[in-house]
């Protein structure tokens, strides 16, 4: 069976293939498919945008496809950067202008003020409309300089709880195990092998 | 009222009083008291010492005597040093030597594995044989490295949950607010205004 990743971020595409490596799928990502229009995230949470872009790409595509919506919320932010993570502070801005600039909005607020989660919700949509959505959480805080390349997007300035080093520095070995996308997908997976049983039934 | 601190240690008499000013009270310590002999502890719980050094004290200077047990109890070592927490790896030790051997016991011990709690049983005996005690936890986790010249004991390499820094690092401010002793402290405080209360009725 083949599953459309319905991303072009590379970071993501990655993680997404290393978690749900074993299972009888064959991963496609957009760059697969041509003329592929961009959908458009303009959901007002992570669900209802990844619940679109699995939708219209399985739809576009006729392929079980599997679509991400995850971001960073700070609780000092009330919220932010939410979903808007992959855009804020500007659309022409890269990871490490990003983080540098999110540091500088917390530059008064002390150490054990700056608690914060990343989310992930992922959709399963299937070509005869049918779609399931999972989601994963991780706790942490945001640190107070940027630590470590390893990673991408906010993960240098991020510490999940528990550990003392930032996803940076942890790097993927430990990120895949406890991150938000990482423990969504573990929900993912069931969700694919239900399907896979089911083609194979048929 | 005048109440004891079962405790020669500055460090911990120092953050006592800290929390407990305000209170109708006058602190004393062992100090201020000749000829009192040392109380050995040798309990096998935090309470059991407290309650011992509280109820020898009270008994020896006729007055309301509060005592503090406390420690360091790291997961990964199956909950030592605990109650030998002040003398782990060795009685000549000094905080700083006791910190490196705890470091260098966890050397192989990955971050995100280094989870410990500080806790903290103090008890509070009055001359006329009636005892209290109240307890305070503060979990978090073994730094990697020692940081910071705050505090007393382990403070430079215990990082408390939502703080990236240690309580080394963090200072007092923080310390009184969050601590183990500070939590148990919180609760002392009831008990020794109900104690005050009942000594004023008299």
């Amino acid at each position: 069976m083949e599953v459309v990743i319905a991303s072009t971020n590379k970071g993501k595409i990655s993680e997404i293939r290393k978690i749900l490596s074993g299972l009888e799928i064959e991963i496609l990502s957009l760059d697969d498919f041509s003329q592929i229009p961009t959908i458009i995230e303009d959901g007002c949470t992570f669900e209802e945008n990844a619940v679109k872009k699995a939708t219209a790409i399985s739809k576009l595509t006729g392929k079980v496809t599997l679509a991400d919506d995850s971001g960073l919320e700070v609780d000092c932010l009330n919220g932010a950067p939410g979903i808007t993570s992959a855009r804020f502070g500007g659309d022409g801005l890269n990871d490490a202008e990003r983080n540098q600039k999110l540091l500088e909005l917390l530059k008064e607020v002390s150490d054990g003020e700056r608690k914060a989660r990343f989310k992930c919700v992922l959709a399963i949509a299937c070509p005869d409309g049918k779609i399931n959505t999972v989601c994963g959480e991780c706790q942490g805080l945001i640190s107070l300089e940027v630590r470590g390349n390893q990673g991408f997007g906010y993960d240098p300035i991020f510490i999940p709880d528990g550990y003392s080093k930032t996803f940076g520095e942890l790097g993927g070995e430990i990120k895949d195990k406890i991150s938000h996308r990482a423990r969504a997908l573990f929900r993912a997976r069931e969700v694919l092998l239900e399907i896979i049983q089911k083609v194979k039934q048929k």
